[in-house]
């Protein structure tokens, strides 16, 4: 597929639609467009301009011309994405959502909110908190993503474990096709089962099917209380170990389960200069649970504390007020912040297994560690199956050898976890990172039918192409 | 679209494929796989052929031969649905999945279990219970319904309130695409966003892109104690309008809130010679409560109740054993059976509209109800703005004039539905019934995409044509 150059005709028309403050190809100030959270050495990518809508009739207007002059397009959140899908791979027009940030409608009786894509996650709870209502969604980097990036990656998090996705809260979503149409999907209802569910399937499309431009989320009722666990283990096996049984012998889905390696732990407190007790502890669960009164809370953070005593932990910390829960989930939520600085050349990996399957996922990162001689620190949501094996490159590697290991090394991770019954990526997505690698996990049939799908929503693949898969 | 008839040489093939003994064409016992459970008068059509597979293989064979053939498939679970959707309506073959009724695995580790499509959906709770987890779907159809047939229409239930419906708990699909490929999808994985969510898609697609032929579901740790309260009202409207209080007010999300009108209790009480107190209440609120210890299911219970007397509730009569339990329940499951014995000629709806907007929606019942002239009994899934409008036939009408009626009410039912942000089924789906709806609530571009991704999975429009729109 062939594309066409950005024509002064077509950057005027551009101009025309959003206005000239609003149309940016100055070099330098689309640098910073030109890459998202993954490496930047390896996959960023100049666009040709960028563009700053504030409407969805703007951004229908900019999809039709584009759609028309074979321009590629690439919708961009807050650029704070780990699998490369904010990148425009091909040039073209970058369609940052940056302008469209206002809350549309608080609807307190049916405990929904409608945003624009640009809201930023945190504030959306900062909106509502005083009314006694919260949106579940919360990913690690929920103090600058955008909502609409969130909804793009269906992205996951550390409350996944009671909670569920981003998927779970999306009731109705407004977006504009790569035809330029728009489409209505959804509303303030919360079952629905009129036809083929596109909401859904918009849900985790990576920018792929449309730009989001609207969309309508479910809140619930905000948990009175909630108490953090901080349990230390000697080792990471013993800690893995625990989590499908908090879930199975306890019978109690706590809100998190959170897990992080000794690595993980220092660098993010050194990062921070931050104390946590027991830095020296092999491995560490962060177990959060809420409800609604303290006496249910505190038995079952009764419960899971014992458990694990029983099975093993050095120790179990609680923390119950706001400033020891905002210090140990500062240290979990600054990990990747941390390990940037420490090292910028790294693959940041979210695979997913059976929770029944971390042990034996864990040894096998070890060997793949050994063998490769590269440190892989790991942390991620333990409750979920859903682990950040982050491989770090060694300074005694050059980038040469770097790049060849990180691609022979990933391979074996993503092997070895799909033979555990796990997936290549859990919250991240495929996006532009992990395309060469959909084979291991999506058969030729599940390709093709996705491939077809595309081409239904997306004719001429302008939108978001060379993501996921290639066409 | 043309097909074919079913030749001998197709037959003597569908034997070779199943054995004799499961290719039944005898026309006495292919009658009841003629219809489902809406009116057999309106919709019923005969299969040429009923086929009972027992493996995923040999329903591979069936769909490739019926589709080099160009003869229709309609899949077929318990035929409790109320769409339409296992109807026949262009004859062919009826693949039956009766004979699949296997529990193939419970994996109590990762709390999940995979099941063929044929197994019943209450036996899932009764394989489990004793192990400490519950599966959540709980249609009312609970004690006939296959599980299957729950994935194909995203069936939702009693305790969609708290637990959403079946979609949620739909980890893993093995499924027969028209084209006769087996397609796996998800595994027992509760976090996965590689590429389109082709699994999502399927579910609630109603057999029109292919057959489950396995079903991996997650499981839940089973509450220990629930609580049921009857809460007896003067009216239809103070009843409706405590239901988004509880959850807006409260702050609490029951298991179930479940809404009768006065005639709909009297008539299941009578049909099962039962006696609930105070059936002379002009309409009932039936919440349920569940947690894991007594005093938070009876706090809440507490809370909940006394809102309900605050805001003119007659009586709140506590069900908090297994057999009171039961009984008001079994009142509640049984309302569409007992309309069926006093009135065979009936439209059972499930219009879903935003919580907050149930008290709109009454009168505008009562107005449809007095203009035609027809009863419109309601019932329904309160707690989640789904609500099962009856529309019942008056005995004065001939059958000419009462389909004249049925379809001039459903349509301003459904606009009425529409205009309030609703939609046209909440959870029976669209099938055959609604068909001619559709496009009340669907746009032209959304239909459109609906029929190209048909198109992409089932090129020869084979598998359960005639169902949710035209091709």
């Amino acid at each position: 597929m062939k594309y066409n150059p950005l024509t002064k005709e077509i950057i005027d028309e551009l101009v025309e639609i959003v206005g000239r403050k609003n149309v940016i190809s100055d070099k330098e100030k689309i640098e910073t467009y030109s890459h998202d959270e993954t490496s930047a050495d390896q996959y960023a990518h100049m666009p040709e301009v960028v563009v700053r809508p504030k409407t969805t009739k703007e951004i229908a207007k900019i999809v039709k011309l584009a759609n028309k002059e074979l321009i590629p397009i690439t919708p961009r959140g807050a650029g704070s994405g780990l699998s490369g899908g904010a990148i425009p791979v091909f040039g073209g027009i970058v369609i940052s959502t940056e302008k469209m940030n206002r809350v549309l409608d608080i609807d307190y009786n049916n405990m929904m909110m409608v945003l624009q894509p640009g809201v930023v996650t945190n504030d959306i709870n900062e909106e509502i908190a005083e009314h006694g209502l919260f949106f579940a969604g919360y990913p690690m980097s929920v103090e600058t993503c955008y909502i609409g990036g969130n909804v793009a990656e269906n992205a996951g998090g550390g409350k996944a474990v009671k909670y569920g996705v981003t998927g779970r809260y999306v009731m109705g979503l407004e977006v504009v096709i790569p035809t330029g149409e728009v489409l209505e999907l959804g509303g303030k209802r919360v079952k629905d089962v009129t036809g083929y569910d596109l909401k859904q399937l918009i849900v985790g499309s990576e920018g792929t099917l449309g730009i989001v431009t609207k969309i309508i989320i479910k809140l619930l009722p905000l948990p009175a209380v909630k108490e953090d666990l901080l349990v230390l283990f000697t080792d990471v096996k013993s800690a893995i170990n625990i989590v499908p049984e908090i879930m199975t012998g306890a019978r109690i889905i706590p809100t998190s389960i959170e897990f992080m390696d000794k690595l993980s732990v220092k660098t993010s407190c050194e990062y921070l200069n931050e104390h946590l007790p027991y830095q020296q502890a092999g491995a560490m669960l962060l177990i959060e649970v809420d409800g609604n009164t303290e006496e249910q809370v505190e038995a079952d953070a009764e419960i899971i504390g014992e458990l694990c005593l029983d099975k093993g932990a050095i120790e179990v910390y609680v923390a119950d007020n706001y400033t020891t829960q905002e210090r140990v989930w500062s240290v979990r939520r600054n990990i990747a912040e941390a390990f940037k600085v420490v090292s910028p050349h790294q693959s940041l990996e979210d695979i997913v297994v059976p929770i029944a399957a971390i042990p034996d996922l864990m040894p096998e990162l070890e060997r793949i560690s050994d063998k490769y001689n590269i440190q892989i620190p790991c942390y991620g949501h333990a409750g979920d199956g859903n682990l950040h094996a982050t491989l770090v490159k060694n300074p005694e590697s050059s980038m040469q050898e770097w790049y060849e290991i990180e691609k022979k090394a990933l391979r074996e991770i993503y092997q070895a976890t799909k033979e555990l019954g796990g997936t290549i990526s859990g919250e991240h997505g495929i996006g532009l990172k992990r395309k060469p690698y959909m084979k291991i996990v999506t058969s030729p049939v599940e390709l093709e039918l996705m491939r077809k799908i595309k081409k239904a929503f997306d004719p001429n693949n302008i939108m978001n192409p060379g993501k996921i898969f290639d066409l």
